[in-house]
C-alpha cells in the first residue's frame, strides 16, 4: 500500500480505503455484466470480491445505492451509478513525466487501451529522448513545456516517474500546469500547492509494511 | 494508495496505515539524525512529518515507545526502536519477478543500495533475457527455478513485476518458494496460500481514486 502525504490527517485514509473498495466492486460488476448475470446481491458480490456482505451494504448506501431485499441490485444500475460516484463516466486526460524505464512501463500498460484514462502526452527533461513516439502514441516532449502544453490538452492526472532529484522542478512545472491530481512515483515527496490531490507510491514504504509484516508475524 | 487483497479485513487496512506512518516517522528522525539533532518532541517530529503529535504520541506508545514530557523522546533510542519494530534491523533478501520495463526500473532503483533491502534474485519467463546481468549486479535465472534458488538463497520478499497473463505461473512458484511477502505490481489478484502477505499495487485503482477526488472535489 502507498502512503498519501497526509496519511494522518483524519477523513483522508479512510475515504482512500473506500474508494479502493469501490474500485474492487466496479471490477466484481464488470466481471458479473460480461457473464451476462442481470442482478446480484451483497453476499454475493461480498463473495465474488472477498469482502463482507456489510461493509458492501454501508459502502453503497452512502452513496445512495440501495438493493431491493430478496431482490438484490441490478448489475447495470449499480455498475453505472459507481461509475459515476467514482467519475469514470467522462474520460481523463492524463501526462506521464519522466520516461525512465518506470515511465515507459507505464505507457505501455495495457490497463489504459480501454477505460476511461488515457494518456495524452509524454514529458521528459532529456533532450536524447524528447520527441521519441512510444508504443502508445505519444512523442515524448520537453518538460518545460507541461504547464503550457497541459492547459491546451485539458490535461487533468499527472503520473511522475522522475528520478528523486528531478522531483523540485517538476513540482514547479505541475504547479502551474492547472493539473490537479498526481500519481507520484518519485521517492521523494512532492511540494505542490494545496487543493492538488497527491498519492504516492513509494516502493521503499511499501516494501517495509511487508518487513513488518514479517517481523510481527514469524509464528505464521 | 494500492490495495491488499483484504481490504476491508478490519485490522488489515489500519495495519498497513499504521506501518506507513511508522515509515515517515522513520525518515523523519532520519533527517533529524544526519543534522545532529539529539532529541525531539512528538510536536515537533509531528512538524516535520506533516501529521499531528497525538496521533504520533499514540502509535509510539502502542509500540511500547514513550517519550518524557518536557524531554521527548531521544532520536537514536526512537529510530532504533522503530526499526526494529519494523523489522528493519535485519537484511530481507528480495527477488524481483518479471524483468520488463517495470522489473528493471525496480531493480535500478537507487533506494535499494543502502538499506534493509537487498536484491539478490532476478527472474523472468523469456528464454532471451535469462542469463542477462543488470546494473545491481544479479542475472537473470528462469521462473522455473524460483522455488529453489529462493529456498537457497534465503529470499524472504518478491517483487511481482509480469504481465496479468503470466500471474498464474508466477502465484505457483510462489506457493512453493518459501518466500512471504509479496509486493505485487501485476494487473490481476495472484491467488497465493493464506499466511503468504500480499500488497497490490494496481495503476487502475490508484488512477480511479484519484478520479473519485477529481468528481468529487470539483469546487477545490
Amino acid at each position: 500500500m502507498a502512503t498519501s502525504d497526509k496519511p494522518a490527517a483524519g477523513a483522508e485514509p479512510v475515504s482512500e480505503l473506500t474508494t479502493q473498495r469501490l474500485s474492487l466492486y466496479l471490477r466484481c460488476l464488470d466481471q458479473l455484466a460480461a457473464t451476462g448475470v442481470p442482478r446480484v446481491s451483497s453476499k454475493e458480490l461480498a463473495a465474488s470480491c472477498r469482502l463482507n456482505p456489510a461493509q458492501i451494504r454501508r459502502d453503497l448506501s452512502s452513496f445512495g445505492a440501495f438493493g431491493v431485499r430478496g431482490v438484490g441490485y441490478s448489475v447495470e444500475d449499480l455498475r453505472r451509478r459507481l461509475r459515476e460516484i467514482m467519475g469514470l463516466h467522462r474520460q481523463h486526460r492524463v501526462a506521464i513525466i519522466g520516461m525512465g524505464n518506470l515511465g515507459r512501463a507505464l505507457a505501455d500498460y495495457g490497463g489504459f487501451r480501454r477505460g476511461p484514462f488515457q494518456i495524452v502526452a509524454l514529458f521528459d527533461n532529456d533532450p536524447s529522448k524528447v520527441g521519441l513516439r512510444f508504443r502508445m502514441g505519444a512523442d515524448v516532449q520537453d518538460v518545460r513545456t507541461l504547464p503550457e502544453v497541459a492547459r491546451r490538452e485539458g490535461i487533468d492526472i499527472a503520473i511522475v516517474a522522475v528520478p528523486a532529484d528531478a522531483g523540485c522542478d517538476v513540482a514547479e512545472a505541475l504547479a502551474q500546469s492547472g493539473i490537479r491530481a498526481v500519481l507520484n512515483f518519485t521517492p521523494a515527496l512532492l511540494e505542490l500547492p494545496p487543493g492538488l490531490k497527491v498519492t504516492n507510491v513509494d516502493v521503499s514504504v511499501l516494501l517495509e509494511s511487508l518487513a513488518f509484516f514479517l517481523a510481527n508475524d514469524a509464528h505464521d
